[in-house]
């Protein structure tokens, strides 16, 4: 992947879209199930975005501590790459905390901008200082050792009802949290800062006094 | 209606009273279900109350794209009068985002106070900095264009689980929403403002340090 | 009990632990249930610690009201005793607000630290002004008259998801809120001191670079 | 009460009414809250209708053991009279078998017709063999004691979404159990009666092979 | 379309086929979410199996009665065409019986072989006495005036979870209901009967005593 | 394990024994959470009693078809020992069918009594003539593949909310399925037929028209 290009991709996202003009893109596009249910909430109530690519990590409930079980999850932690975004299947379990801090800093270090967690988290306190972005289902303290365990990597899982491959764009603000296939990324892209435009020429008429009818029947937007 | 009336009943409403000692007030008349669901919560976690009469609107969900899909909701919004609430009954959809900023903006213009939305909303950053109150069940950034359509307005809906009629009072704040019917408002609010005095009273001699049984002895008030 | 011994205790736990290594050490001594439900959130989002001896009060849902329906609720109250967090379980009603602005006087007045509650509460406002740290299922403003009666006090509760005796140790912040056995509190606090170092020198290394799999090999947490 | 007439009430009901024309009749006089949910199944599938005046007992949930836990409840079942149905509200729970072989056992030879209980239920074989007819959500193999108590009977409770008061008439058969309010009943059967009438004209056209459209046109009955 | 093709179609699938199966062979063309929620149940538990092409009916809650309540649900029924199933969604509502023995009469003279209801049903005892076969979610005697009605008919629904487009093929045993869109009818016949061969030979050697792995080495089915 | 004593177990349980005496003896020794979710249902509404030690098999959902999808599935079924139980647990999933014919078809043939799964199953009309007794909490005709993996086997695993270890005895009947554990399973036995006697007293006077009270008092038995 070409860096400086992904990078301007990253940029223009974070400046001028949002999750909503992106749903719509990818409904034009005939993608209609490509927004994560909204369970999945960000750790702090602010306007952070977290975009980037999906690195997709697979879990699933366990009973007992098995060998080695944590194996896996540090392989797939020491296998993060520059710009992406952890995107945690636990097959929504709340058995247990699947992510924590001790995680949250060994990702940032190889690279990650946040994650996604289909799944409740741990460590919020200090997630929050490190200033790593988690958007989850919620919290429970309560360690992963013989409750739950990872079982695969770098392969398709589901998260918040959206099937999301590794590579695929992540776009998640506090509306909610979009999944954009890779092959798609640029024309979403384009497309969507177009939309951004008639949104914008709908809310001035409206601000002028104009009637929803009115403004509607002269832009199509709503 | 008397529109000085009204605003003084705002006015001592918004300035007074708090959804916990109106519920009491229409408990105490044998209205016992005025109170929606714990899941309709304001946008912002702050104090603001939203205080204002009903403009119901009914939506249902669709799997296509129909005919004319906004010609109910456009006449609906357009139809909103000075001081009303607008009351969304999705029937509790979280399949898309019934409500969004640009129906905010539209109906802030023609007077509205706030909206109650018992489902999703969407451009909840957008929609906190026109200042336009809405309690809603989530977030979801996802059109409603082939997912969910208006079907009719203006008549009576439910709302978090309490049937709302054109024209009652919605009055919410931070505990929740509480729907006074249109019949019972001054009566509703004369009663309440004498409560929250007895109150006052047990609150103040508690703090002194009496006991609960002490107080309540004396006030009958808990 | 002795007060010093407990004040060191209470000192010592919000000085230097949290939910997650306290549930961490439980479950090394073979407690694995000792964490309550996700649902249970604190009030307000910010890092007030809650630390306590457990009073429980047990609620039921009822459709009349009893005669006397505030005698238990009044003597469980005023025989708080200082240093107690007040665990209600109301078997998860959302029928209406459990807890309250005058309980919670009542309560600190007598020397609770706080309230761990199964179910809704109301008055929130109120109870932030009071500072009086309430952990909670959720709000609504509608009174318990009629809809729900505390049937027993300073007996075995469950709240949730875990058995909770009086006398028990409460510890909450904004991961969860964890339940020490009451014969259990030294040793859980001794253990758990131990377990920060070791997860201080993790983070540690992580931040000098070090991968997960180094750090894990090394000092075995994770 | 007069028995010959009640037993004339009985008798009409099982041989010419059925749920859905009592449903529809109490709508018609303003009565759209009198059918329990779904939920309450009958314990055999067949078509067995259980008619009877309701004999209301509530129990809570606990976590131990209470002094003389079952006071209340022996109370209750030899205080049963002729032609009643027991109607048991558990608040919806599911941790034990609030109604078993030995109670239906007691309860038949009191006179109960049969018993509807919004909770689970054990012994089902025996009840089965007993010929006493139950209506439930479910089965559970798991005594009360220590997991829940009768608080409360000949009171009213909720059972399936409905408030029931003891003397109202219960009418059970397999589409659902209704709730005719005691000083409807009379009324109620009266013009079921009628109802029946109206039907049978529309299902005899239809038969014949008349429309949808034709038949509603002419009797209004859908 | 061709009737006796037609006819063909339907009496190889009821003698030969088996949801699972047909559920097996749309996975292996790619159409992974076919089947319904496994909450659509039949309404008697046997073994009769229901074919046809989908009518479809959406209905929506509404919370007081409209004018012609009844227009478009008339004008669906009274439009069914020999052969078809009605697939009725309500959106999961379980507040009414969307369907009951009137519609079924009405239904079953136009020539429908069946219905497939995601909701509640009423006077279930009659539509047995009728023979007309009904899938749905559950039981309730309610009325669906002022409660739900028709808002469209002939368009695509969702129903358990698949969406179901007009004249798609609804294939429904006791294992659950399949819906084939029409354009892969005659490819998933031909190849759903030569997967049961296979399931044969795997069935016969298992019974001859061989193991699971030496068989499904042999034949790759499970 | 001894094969006649074990053979003399069965016949006993199978005889004299139901779930509710074996639940209320495990109550009795403190075992109180012995007893699976009410969502666990025999596949046939019959009698059959089913009784066996535990063979235990642990699935986990997935998104893509995995390498050797079965291997796992294959070699806990070709290990399947006489006399025993499958226990499938599929953390609740709803995805797929976990089970089905050609899975019982070989667990029989190895020697197993039946299986209790917690998830759905398919091929439920051909396991019924195979005689084959299955518990389960539904029916899907959907294959695992690409769904569900079997990700471990003779492991401790969780099914119904009961944690079973491998050799524990299963006991499943019409009320539900209860879980001994292997080292009380004579002691519980044993227990559990004097009980048999207590209530069989009960009964007796209650039938010959005593109040529960006199009979409560005289056995200490509800």
């Amino acid at each position: 992947m070409n860096a400086a290009k992904e990078n301007e991709r990253i940029e223009i996202m974070t400046a001028s879209l949002y999750s909503a003009v992106i749903s719509d893109t990818l409904d034009d596009l005939g993608y209609r199930n490509q927004v994560m249910r909204e369970t999945l909430r960000p750790l702090e109530a602010n306007d952070k975005i977290l975009v980037g690519r999906a690195k997709t990590i697979l879990a699933a409930d366990c009973y007992h501590v098995q060998d080695n079980p944590y194996e896996l999850e540090i392989k797939a932690i020491d296998s993060i790459k520059l710009g992406e975004v952890v995107v945690g299947s636990t097959n929504q379990s709340v058995r247990n905390g699947f992510w924590g801090e001790l995680l949250s800093t060994a990702s940032k270090m190889r690279g990650a901008r946040g994650a996604v967690v289909d799944g409740l988290i741990r460590d919020t306190r200090k997630i929050i200082e490190l200033g790593f972005p988690v958007y989850c289902t919620g919290f429970k303290p309560v360690d992963s050792k013989g409750r739950g365990i990872v079982v695969d990597y770098d392969v398709p899982v589901e998260a918040g009802g959206v099937i999301v491959y590794p590579g695929d764009m992540i776009f998640a603000d506090r509306d909610g949290v979009v999944v954009i296939p890779n092959g798609l990324v640029d024309e979403v892209i384009a497309k969507a800062l177009n939309k951004v435009n008639g949104e914008n020429n709908t809310r001035r008429e409206l601000l002028e006094g104009r009637t929803l009818g009115e403004v509607y029947a002269k832009y199509g937007v709503l």
